[in-house]
C-alpha cells in the first residue's frame, strides 16, 4: 500500500486518521457525539475530528446563535461522497444554525473552468437541487455565489472588503506552503475562501459569533491558513473558527471516491438502473471466490464496499446493520445477496430523491433570493 | 547627475522624457494638442505622452461617450504636484467624459496605512474637497472607494467579480516584474487596480467604451499590466485602455516634488503665509550671486523653480509668461522680484481656493452618494 498522502490536491495510500489528526493538530470528535442529538454520522464516527467544537456544542446546548458555513465547488456530479456533508448541513440547520453556503465560482473559474454560465448551471442543477431534495430549507440559509455575494450592496461590499483587507494579513510564504506553486488565481481564491469563513462575523452580518466549517481531512490546510489570517486582523474581533472533519467516502471499487472516475461513485442523478449496474459490476467485494467457499468460511465486511456503503449511507439502524455484518461474516449471506440488498436501498433512495429533486425546482428561487 | 530611473517606486536622475517614451513604447501627445480645446497642460506639453489616445480624440470630436478614469492614494497632503491631474479630470469632464475616481483604500491599507477610518478621512479632506474646489462637478462623476464600490449591489458585485476573474488572466511572473517582491497585498491591489480601469466597460456600467487614464510616467507599468490582462479576458470585449502621461512637477528646491518632503511642495491647504515663507526660503533660483551681477548678466529661467511654477501652474497666458521669461533672462527682473510675483499669485490662489474648499463641504454628500 502506498504511503499515506493527504493534501487538498492528492489523497493517496491507506488513511490512518489518528496519525493524520496528530500531524495536523486535530482533536477527536468522539467526546461530542453524545452531547448532540443522535445522528448516524456522529454515532458511527464518520465525523471523526474537530477543532474548537466546544463552543458550537455550547451554542447548541444553550440555544445560542451560531453559523454553519460551507462552500461548494461547482464541478462534476453530486455523488454520495458529497451527501454526508449535506446531511451535516441539514442537521445543523435543524439545530438552529444559520447556514451559509458559498458557491466557489470565482475559485472554480480561476482553478478549473473559465465558463461562469456553466459554473452557475452546475451549482444549481448538481448541487442546490440535490441539497433541497435532501432537506435543506430556505429559512436561515444564505446560499450565495462568490461572484455576486448579495442583493444588498452593504453586505456585498463588506464581504469583498474583508477579502481585500485579508491580503495584508497573509504572507506569501504561508500561502506557498499550502498551495505549492502560487498564482494570482490561487491567492485570490484563498483570500475569498477566508472571507467566506469569517464574513458571517462582520458587523453587517450581525457581528462576532461561533462558526463551524465541516470539511474533509484533506481540506485542513485551508482552515489552518484562514484561522491564522483571521486572528491577525485586529479591526474585527473574530471568534476563531470551529471545524469538523469527516472521513473520506469509500469508492465503489475500494480506495477513495473520486469525481474524476465515474465508476468510483454513484451520482444522485444516476438512474436506478445505472446505479444497480454500477454496483453489480464495480462494487469491490470482501467475499470468497465461490459461493460454497463463502458459505463455509464467511466474507470480510470490513473491506467490502457494499457493506461499507450500508454502514455509511444506507442502513442507519445499528441493529439491522449488525445483523447484516454478522450474516455476511458468517457466510449466511452471499456477496450477490449483499449487493442486491444494497441495490434495493440505493434504487429506492434514488427514485424518491429524484422525485424530490424535480419538486425542488420550485424552491430554487427562494434560495437565490435569500437575501 | 544620477542615472535616470523611473519606476512606480522610485524616480531619480534627470528625466529624459523622449528616451523614456521610446523605452516604454509611449507615443508623443503633441499631435493631439490642437485637436482639443485649448488647455495650458496640452499647449505647454505638460501632458507629453499617450497611448491609444486617437479613440478619445475621436469621441471628443464626435461627441461620443467615453470615460476618464483615475485613482487616488489617500495619503499625505494634496499639493500642486497633484493639481495638474485634477485639472485634466475637470477638463475631460467639461468635454463630456464620464469621470470615475477610485479611492484606492484597499491598496493603501495593504501597502501603507492599515487604518481604514483615517484613509477615508484623508480621501475626503485632502482629496475630494480640493477636487470640488478646483471645479469637479458631481454630475457624470462616480467617486468611489475600492472597499465599497457602490450603493447598488449589481454594480458592486460586477466590479468585484471582475477583479476576481482577472486573477486567472494575470501571471505570477509578469506581476513580479512590475512589483518586485510579490505579496498577497500587492497582488490584490494590482487586480483591483485593473478592475478600476476596465470596469466602466462592464455591461452593468453600460458596456464597452473608450476609457482614458491620465497618469505620470512612473505609473506606466501598472497600465501595461492592466492592458495585458484586459485583453486576455474574452468574456467582455473590452476596448483597450487609452492613457496619457504628464511630466513630473518640479519640486520647490528643484528635483521632483515629493509628498514625503514638505519643503518640496506647497499643499493646497497650506496658509498663504506658509506658502510665501516656503517660496522665499526654499525656491531654487536660477539667478546670480548678486543683484548687480544679475542686472548685468541676466538669470536662467529654465532652472529657476519660481519660473517653472509660473510656467506649470500660475501663468496660463503665454504672452505674459514670455515677458517674465525675457525680463528675467535679460536681468531686468531680479530673483526677489520673480519670487514676489509668484508669491502674489500663489497666495491669491490659495485664499480663493481655501474659501471654495470650505464651500465644497456642502457638496461632499453628492459625491459620496453618486450612485
Amino acid at each position: 500500500m502506498a504511503e499515506m498522502k493527504v493534501t487538498p490536491w492528492e489523497v493517496a495510500g491507506e488513511i490512518d486518521y489518528d496519525k493524520l489528526m496528530r500531524e495536523f493538530g486535530i482533536d477527536p470528535f468522539a467526546k461530542f457525539s453524545k452531547a448532540l442529538p443522535d445522528n448516524v454520522l456522529f454515532r458511527r464516527g464518520i465525523v471523526y475530528g474537530q477543532r474548537d467544537f466546544q463552543r458550537i456544542a455550547d451554542c447548541i446546548k444553550n440555544k445560542k446563535e451560531f453559523v454553519m458555513m460551507t462552500g461548494l465547488m461547482p464541478s462534476g456530479k453530486f455523488h454520495f461522497g458529497h451527501k454526508s456533508l449535506v446531511d451535516q448541513i441539514i442537521f445543523y440547520q435543524s439545530l438552529g444554525a444559520n447556514v451559509y453556503i458559498a458557491v466557489a465560482d470565482i475559485e472554480a473559474y480561476n482553478m478549473r473552468n473559465p465558463n461562469m454560465e456553466e459554473l452557475k448551471k452546475t451549482a444549481i442543477e448538481e448541487y442546490l437541487l440535490n441539497y433541497i431534495a435532501l432537506g435543506l430549507k430556505p429559512q436561515n440559509c444564505d446560499f450565495y455565489f462568490q461572484s455576486a455575494r448579495s442583493n444588498d450592496a452593504k453586505l456585498s461590499n463588506a464581504y469583498y472588503k474583508l477579502a481585500g483587507l485579508f491580503a495584508r494579513h497573509a504572507t506569501f510564504n504561508e500561502m506557498q506552503a499550502v498551495y505549492g506553486e502560487l498564482t494570482p488565481g490561487r491567492m485570490t481564491s484563498s483570500l475569498l475562501q477566508a472571507a467566506d469563513m469569517f464574513h458571517p462575523q462582520l458587523p453587517e452580518f450581525g457581528g462576532p459569533k461561533p462558526v463551524v466549517v465541516p470539511i474533509g481531512f484533506d481540506q485542513d490546510p485551508h482552515i489552518r491558513l484562514a484561522r491564522d489570517i483571521g486572528q491577525r486582523i485586529k479591526e474585527y474581533s473574530f471568534i476563531q473558527l470551529s471545524s469538523t472533519y469527516h472521513k473520506f467516502a469509500v469508492g465503489l471499487k475500494g480506495g477513495k471516491m473520486s469525481s474524476s472516475d465515474p465508476t468510483s461513485y454513484i451520482a444522485l442523478t444516476d438512474t436506478p438502473e445505472e446505479a444497480a449496474a454500477k454496483i453489480r459490476k464495480h462494487a469491490f467485494s470482501g467475499g470468497r471466490a465461490t459461493a460454497a467457499e463463502q458459505k463455509k468460511l464467511g466474507a470480510n465486511p470490513e473491506i467490502d464496499v457494499s457493506y461499507q456503503w450500508l454502514w455509511e449511507f444506507f442502513e442507519p439502524d445499528d441493529k439491522k446493520l449488525r445483523q447484516i455484518h454478522d450474516d455476511y461474516k458468517s457466510g449466511a449471506m452471499l456477496t450477490g445477496e449483499l449487493k442486491e440488498l444494497l441495490i434495493g436501498k440505493v434504487t429506492a433512495f434514488l427514485r424518491e430523491h429524484q422525485r424530490k429533486r424535480e419538486q425542488a425546482r420550485k424552491q430554487v428561487d427562494k434560495f437565490l433570493k435569500a437575501d
